[in-house]
């Protein structure tokens, strides 16, 4: 490394820090959060608000940091504004269920926090993944303070219990995912990820195995045994029918349909000319595979959506020989899945008529741009958390550099278009927080490896996974072994 | 009518009696059911099960004909099948669900039944219409019979608000509505119908309706409270944003998108172009509406579902003046709706790359198969009941007269192929037996308009309506005066 790159991103670095400090909102005089931008140049919309899956990042690095207080305040305001009574009004957010986002609002000199649950979004969409994110969050926190007071908490312990409940509420369907409706998570506008889309249920996977580790047995014996019987179940359904690499595919392709009964091989009856398996052919490296971004009746979406693939390798959800397999596509699909800005949020875009007919011809999610396959620096942490956990770390080291070379420089955008990623954003704000904790937690992450068990989890006890029902044992055994 | 087309319609009808008959399944000595198809001729798959759904119609003949014995018996027996137990094992039925269907096993000589909640069935498919068809079914044996006794017993009681507890559990979204995996309910394969169609919503609306005049408010006052405030939102709901007439069509047309807060006008963030607003156009009559078969983000599915519609005629869940439309483009568009064979389940079919796209290359539902805007006999009967709700009978016995020159010649198959359904279905069993039941339970309601009331309702009393809470209670209010 020549000085003057060392310079740049030791100047990146500085501005990174600067721009964090200055996104920090404060409420009652106590920091609570970070606002999603703070782009003076263009009109603030929803921008001014704190995101919960926005703050996940920014948490992170307070955490490392040591400034915990703006986490643990973040935590129990949050926490408060989880609805606690059961909701007659259908209109009303569920119990349980953790805000999208919230906003200081300030009345006669009285400063109160205002939630969104969706009501106040373009298309009222659903944020399934705050409550994930939430227990996910307040687990990295005891682990980087040592403090499992927090948690033990008898409110913390209500919070968590509730959203446990309704994530495991009694279902119309019989699998040990969790059926959401579109956009329920970072992708929040419709992209053809209703159903059981993999980012939830990995989110799901990691939040159940958080709040095991957090809840107090004593009175919760019925929330813990429902964890302990969903997780092995829920494992693996993702390991057997989520899976695609190039062996995979090959069964697939010569899957039969219409299969009647307990004994189907294609369980979910997927049409082979549904997927684009020419296409697949030659995509799909030997050694490489990855996780289908949802399955359902007929449905096997193979597009590659990466934060449920790098929270799968973090998490553990994926098995190790899975995780490297993740590992080594991004390797060999790197033009495509890194190419000039860390990382595209999915891939390929979709275009032409299915982009019309999956997205309703959203015009902020034209192919390769945005939700679309469009690049978010934010991911470059999940892809340095997975890096560390597979031990590939040459792999986000590449990426840190090609991001730190651009993302000062033009302000920290939300997101890049384009194949490659060279475009800004078309609609991106700039100063857009998890774009610089996105990177700053990278840096953290390769930086100091041991930071990595504040979002990872070990391999789940066998005897656990030996409590999966029979009616899926001899097919998952394979995966779970 | 010439003495030989008497003949016809006389033989027609005995001949479809003596099929019912031949359909009725026994169990342990007594009748419990019909079989979905007495078809000799091709293979039983899953043909030789009792279907919920399927049983609907010949359940409301039998109740006619004052052989509420069976009906009684299949009450009973359903009932028993509905798992009573919180379900830890995420592959077993939740509780509260009633299953798609049951088959009669007989083992050394003893008989038990056999329950299927989608595992045994093709791409695992969740049948959530079956338990609201109990509940509306349970009601309609009440009304015939004057029999309240039946549902005010306690293991029906029980049965009842353990189906309104799953129905109403704990949910992510904020809608009135009830959240589904595609194809779980009459069209049971994959075809867009994922999130909140239409069809479910007016099943459900009709059950609240049925479960809150059978349910003794003693010691169920939490569920009675909580289906008399979802009654009202759930009505204003769909009466508002799932129809679409030229009115309608002109105020989307001209939609805004992208609006965020609470005082959005397109809620539901629709772009325009993902309509098919230029066929809409043509095809609208200027006095006809419908309601669109499902709405979610980004989402108005523009198709027309006759099942939903008619239902939510009978039901009244429609108002009068919709109700109205409802059949005046059923009249108006007769050629496509009913044309040689009433009547088409949807309208159009899903084509080209969108019939790729959404049914997942489905090949059982190619454009203007089974589900894919086939004919469906049954339909008949719903078609009858909404004439006669709605004084428009000439409709119904066009209809019936259509029927009744090809079906019992053509041996009562499932479903008719084509534009104007004159091909048998493709895979169609023959002596369906709610193709049977659909036109003799049509006849009989025309033939004795009373017997309406063993599935509609009335309007829903004023002080119900007026719960509606404040969020919507504005734009709700000219659809529900």
């Amino acid at each position: 490394m020549q000085v003057n790159e060392l310079l740049t991103d030791k100047t990146t670095e500085e501005a990174a820090w600067t721009a964090l400090e200055r996104s920090i909102i404060y409420y009652q005089g106590r920091p609570v959060g970070t606002l999603a931008a703070y782009d003076v140049t263009t009109e603030a919309l929803n921008y001014d608000q704190c995101f919960i899956r926005d703050f996940v990042s920014a948490a992170l690095i307070f955490l490392i940091k040591g400034r915990t207080d703006i986490v643990r305040n973040f935590l129990e305001e949050t926490l408060k504004l989880q609805p606690k009574e059961r909701q007659l009004d259908a209109y009303k957010p569920g119990r349980g269920l953790i805000p999208a986002s919230f906003k200081v609002i300030s009345n006669n000199g009285e400063e109160y926090l205002e939630a969104d649950f969706g009501e106040h979004a373009i298309a009222r969409v659903t944020p399934v993944d705050s409550c994930l994110w939430w227990i996910i969050l307040l687990r990295a926190y005891v682990i980087a303070t040592k403090d499992f007071s927090l948690a033990y908490q008898p409110e913390f312990q209500n919070g968590i219990r509730l959203i446990m409940e309704i994530c495991l509420a009694n279902r119309f369907d019989m699998y040990p995912t969790l059926l959401v409706p579109d956009g329920a998570c970072m992708i929040d506008r419709r992209m053809g990820i209703y159903g059981h889309p993999l980012e939830l249920q990995v989110l799901f996977y990691a939040a159940l195995r958080a709040a095991r580790e957090m809840l107090i047995c004593q009175g919760n014996q019925d929330i813990v045994a429902a964890i302990d019987n969903r997780l092995p179940l829920l494992c693996g359904h993702i390991r057997q029918h989520y899976w695609i690499d190039i062996n995979r595919l090959n069964a697939i392709y010569r899957f039969k349909s219409e299969e009647y009964g307990k004994t189907a091989v294609n369980l979910f009856n997927i049409y082979v000319d549904s997927l684009p398996y020419y296409e697949l052919d030659k995509w799909l490296p030997r050694k490489g595979g990855y996780l289908a971004g949802n399955v359902g009746p007929s449905q096997l979406d193979t597009r590659f959506f990466t934060l449920g693939n790098l929270m799968a390798v973090i998490s553990d959800l994926a098995t190790e020989e899975q995780s490297q397999a993740i590992m080594t596509l991004i390797e060999e699909r790197w033009d495509d899945l890194v190419g000039d800005m860390p990382m595209k949020i999915c891939f390929p875009a979709l275009e032409d008529e299915e982009y019309r007919i999956v997205t309703g011809c959203d015009p902020k999610n034209i192919p390769w741009s945005y939700h679309n396959a469009g690049s978010w620096p934010v991911l470059m942490w999940m892809l340095a958390a997975a890096s560390v956990k597979t031990k590939r770390t040459n792999l986000a080291a590449e990426a840190i550099g090609i991001a730190q070379a651009r993302l000062g420089e033009d302000e920290w955008p939300e997101y890049y278009d384009g194949k490659k990623g060279r475009l800004i954003g078309k609609q991106a704000r700039k100063y857009q927080t998890w774009s610089i904790t996105g990177y700053l937690l990278a840096k953290e992450l390769m930086a100091n490896p041991s930071y990595l068990r504040l979002v990872s989890f070990d391999e789940l006890p066998p005897e656990a996974v030996s409590r999966a029902c029979e009616f899926e044992i001899r097919s998952v055994d394979p995966y779970i072994a």
